[in-house]
């Protein structure tokens, strides 16, 4: 997850690949032999990676799927048949594949190839994602609809280890085994997600191939692919019975979920891969999980030898695998936040801390090195995450649960139903809150505060600096009969000076940054940067705007609010989020009190009506009209100067 | 669920307890012998039976847990022990077990007792539900709060296996299962949530018991019970011995997700019960899952021979069951839904519908039975039933996703990522919406229009009446580019004329209902009919005001709202919703366009910042100030009316 734009380390030359350089789309994949395919593996690692050096992203996952990703095109047909890659973040060999090979080396940059994989890219990317464990949802769709009479084709999942530990993807293989239906799960076993899996699923997949190496499948699959077709009444047993001999592993959980279990499969091998893939296809009357067994990084040896196996880097040399480093003038916001919960942990045993598979991503991996037995993470299983938390909190603990905005989403229930109802004091750390950059729309982080703010008895605060979020996280610790969530973004603080030992703040109470007049500025969050640069900017034209940070989007500091809408002709709020949020509190606070019935002017300036692409984070706040010339102009325009301008 | 406020039908006489009347707390049983307890479990099902014929509410659940309830009692200690009822619509007899005997004829009344566990209420509800799934979660919190030294004592989750398909019960078996805390789940399983079980886990629990009669485990676990304390390193591997036991079905998949599995056993006889839990109880050092095998209903003759098992009744006859019934004056929204649905699917084989194991409630049976093979139930699984949808969508169906707004929350990642950031034409058919009468805070629907407007491309209406609901089925189903949502209240329409056949609506524009002046009361939603109420009332008073049903909340009619604005003093929006939904988006228009900037006083009606306790809908909205007379006093309030008089 980098964005860094600097030029790139010395450039390796770009790999020879002969076979790949003949390929314009996949249906070229099936004149290829078994063994030509094999060297086209070679050729489309040697390339991802190359790309990858050059723009960074998510290698390891892409890597490990090199092989899976061959043989999937040679057996299948794109785009008559849909292949959803689950999360889509190691899509970038199937989209080398798929007619994107000219642009692979813009991945993740302004205007240039998602990420991930998306529906308006490419026919071949039949469903999007980014957040993880929606692929056999998606897939169980498409065999629907196709059974129903719409789009034809086969429907074939491939989810991670990971992924599978997620309550949906349970939710979709219950119904997908009670439907019945011709659907194609590949589960992607690299025993690595983001971080070492975790969950008694993982173990129990870990069993299933931990008896001995991987059996010979050759043999049983080119059998099963060669029974000729045998009347309708026969043959969905003997499709079954064919399918059965490939099973060697066990696999009766999927089994009794409904699934043909198929695996453990050398996921790299492509000699066991293409007559398995080949004899299922022929095949299946239902739904078939095949188990592959991968290596994150496979084939780049920084990466398999990385503690996250290369999971999302930089730009890298191809030759030692040494990442470019962007000169770090501030710590992170996710560092400042776990140092400051580490600060509070020493001094109160009852904080805990709960992640959903990111420890790293949350500054949580810090936390549970300091204190073990006080940190868990629970998987990608954010329902739960919530709900445990409300549980934990229900029990005498202070939990913190660290989320990502863009994730809480897969909680909101829980925090609705169980957390703000019931009035626990649970905590949310939402980090990455805003625009994200590289990552895109999919992860930005634009509805918490809406989503929050009007839950009864919620306080719900924005840092606008890293000096402001530790002083939140010491008020979150504090406040221990309520639930309390504060959000940051992504990415360096401001590099502002970090106090020895933080106070909590006063509930409710924002705080005036800068005195002015005519139009106050009342900042949520870290736009407050922003808002300075545009009111030094403003002070040229002898307009000196009254700055204020609100600090807390719920409970209002209803007594400044009213104060800067009694004292000034104008007020601007500014948050990094969606209509709904801080702004609407405040028109509705004002609206109620009369406030604007004397003539002041309100404006709300929030996130654009618009899902705004992958880009620098800079650039996403252009787009999104938040920087520093668009508060500018917000004021000319609400004082009414820019019109007298025009009209002069 | 029922909440009609009919006179009870001739009351049988209040049943015979003698054991029960001497019971002060769950402590009480502890002196009773296990044949006195069998006695008790008698009384506690014909007071149960006696209360709800008095109050209505959830019989069938309460009465199949009857003789669970009191073995948890007998066995565990309650409030040291947690123990935690999924749903909680099963907790009737817990209640009358746990101090509230004396109020349990005032269930789901104003005033009277949550129709659900709630921590407000007992200490003996140590985590309050409505929705399910989530007990699992709670428990396990329990579970590592008190491992941390937070709260002593054993959690039990009580969880059915309707319940047990929900993602986020999975979550919580993986995350559990890799904690190996000390912790039970006793799966209670009915066959039956609200609708008949549907789902591959459904099959695989009937295949556990379906291979005989149950075995007599009283040997067995009186054997377990009686081992003596072991050394430690001992202790462990005895414990798990003496459990393995009790295990008869099978059990694999929870055995593999690192439980202990024992069962399954009758949930009706005590004799096997009561000694079960008791040697689990000594000797469990992990987490042990119970099977316990019930019938919803159990008891009660009428519950039994019912199709939904007595799950939700109005008050009715003890000797006949026979239900008092409302009047009923209008078809329910929800049949209004149903039929407008089959009419619009009769003329396009592309609609496909999906429900989260709510058949009946959202009206889909009467859709299934017409179309069985475009109908889908996923089960209690609203994150897959989202993205199924979009699947399906993606393939080329038009799916009408039918939830409740409550239980929608529980897919609301899935809306952003996998709907509206792909722009997939999901409908969303969200019925409940609003506040919902006898099942209080935990149904009430108040977000909604709040987290979906201010989602890119999102199309979101509201019907003012059921005749406007059939226009927006026939407008969502029209709607083939882009993602849809229509919501509808719990209960009868207005009883207004239905069209014969409905045409769709222009999108983004409203209608003008009566023509005035000075102030425009723009409505989403059926708050219209009190508007026009409050109307009248005015209309004494010399004041007209203009009145405007929205229809939607995104787009807006700008054009409309601009004109109200531009030819009215004051404007005022209500919505059945809480703040940061149709109001705030208003604001938003005028604001930005400066409409205010002229002196025009807007007011936002909306749901108020608590959560409102069960009653009446039309004392819950009369607690939340959105009936007719407190829209007149907003009017008289905005216009300055009220204030002159008052000085006067």
């Amino acid at each position: 997850m980098s964005d860094d734009s600097l030029a790139p380390p010395a450039a390796a030359q770009p790999p020879a690949t002969p076979l790949l350089d003949r390929l314009a789309s996949p249906a070229d994949l099936k004149a290829l032999t078994d063994r030509e395919l094999e060297q086209l593996a070679g050729e489309l690692r040697a390339e991802t990676i190359s790309a990858v050096s050059v723009t960074g992203g998510h290698l390891g996952a892409g890597l490990g799927v090199v092989e899976l990703t061959v043989a999937l095109h040679a057996v299948w047909d794109s785009p008559r048949d849909k292949i959803i890659w689950d999360v889509g973040h190691q899509c970038y060999p199937h989209k080398i594949l798929t007619g994107r090979r000219g642009r692979i080396r813009t991945l993740r940059m302004e205007g240039g190839l998602s990420g991930f994989t998306k529906r308006s890219e490419s026919p071949h990317d039949p469903f999007g994602a980014g957040h993880s464990s929606t692929s056999i949802s998606a897939a169980l769709g498409f065999a629907a609809a196709r059974d129903l009479g719409g789009d034809p084709g086969d429907a074939i999942a491939v989810i991670g280890d990971g992924a599978m530990s997620a309550g949906m993807a349970f939710e979709a293989l219950n119904n997908a085994g009670h439907l019945g239906k011709r659907l194609f799960v590949i589960l992607n076993d690299n025993e690595m997600s983001i971080a070492p899996p975790t969950g008694a699923l993982s173990s129990y997949l870990t069993r299933l191939y931990a008896r001995g190496p991987f059996h010979d499948l050759k043999a049983a699959a080119k059998g099963a692919v060669g029974l000729l077709p045998q009347p309708v009444q026969e043959g969905a047993r003997r499709a079954k019975e064919a399918l059965k001999g490939l099973a060697i592993g066990g696999g009766t959980l999927f089994e009794e979920l409904g699934f043909s279990y198929i695996g453990p499969v050398d996921g790299h091998d492509l000699s066991q891969l293409l007559p398995l893939l080949r004899a299922v296809k022929a095949r299946a009357d239902g739904p078939v999980l095949i188990h592959a067994v991968t290596r994150k990084g496979k084939g780049y040896a920084p990466a398999e030898a990385a503690a996250d196996r290369g999971h999302a880097r930089g730009k890298f040399d191809v030759l030692t695998g040494e990442q470019a480093k962007a000169k770090s003038n501030a710590p992170s916001y996710t560092a400042v936040f776990a140092r400051a919960l580490i600060a509070v942990a020493e001094r109160d045993d009852r904080i805990v801390a709960i992640t959903a598979a990111m420890p790293d991503g949350t500054g949580l991996n810090l936390f549970a090195e300091r204190f073990p037995r006080r940190c868990f993470d629970v998987g990608i299983a954010e329902q739960h995450a919530v709900t445990f938390a409300a549980g934990l909190a229900a029990g005498g603990m202070k939990p913190f649960c660290a989320l990502y905005s863009t994730f809480l989403q897969r909680g909101y229930d829980q925090i609705v139903h169980d957390v703000a109802i019931q009035r626990l004091p649970v905590r949310f750390a939402i980090d990455r809150a805003g625009l994200v950059g590289a990552d895109g729309a999919t992860h930005a982080g634009a509805y918490d505060i809406a989503f929050l703010a009007n839950l009864p008895g919620m306080v719900v605060m924005a840092a606008a600096d890293e000096a402001e979020l530790m002083r939140m996280v010491a008020t979150a610790a504090a406040l221990d009969d309520r639930p309390s969530a504060f959000r940051f973004p992504r990415g360096e603080g401001m590099g502002v000076e970090l106090p020895e030992r933080a106070a909590p703040l006063e509930i409710g109470r924002g705080r005036i940054i800068a005195e002015g007049s005519r139009v106050a500025i009342l900042s949520l969050g870290t736009r407050l940067a922003e808002v300075m640069r545009a009111r030094e900017s403003l002070a040229a034209r002898g307009i000196m705007p009254t700055v204020a940070d609100a600090r807390f989007a719920k409970p209002l500091d209803e007594e400044m609010i009213l104060r800067l809408a009694r004292e000034h002709e104008a007020l601007i709020t500014i948050e990094e989020g969606a209509v709904g949020g801080f702004g609407s509190h405040v028109a509705q606070l004002l609206l109620d009190r009369g406030a604007l019935d004397g003539g002041l002017r309100l404006r709300s300036m929030v996130l654009p009506d618009t899902f705004i692409d992958h880009a620098s984070p800079e650039a996403m706040y252009a787009a999104a009209a938040m920087n520093a010339p668009h508060i500018e102009a917000k004021v000319l325009e609400v004082l009414g100067v820019a019109r007298i301008e025009r009209r002069a």
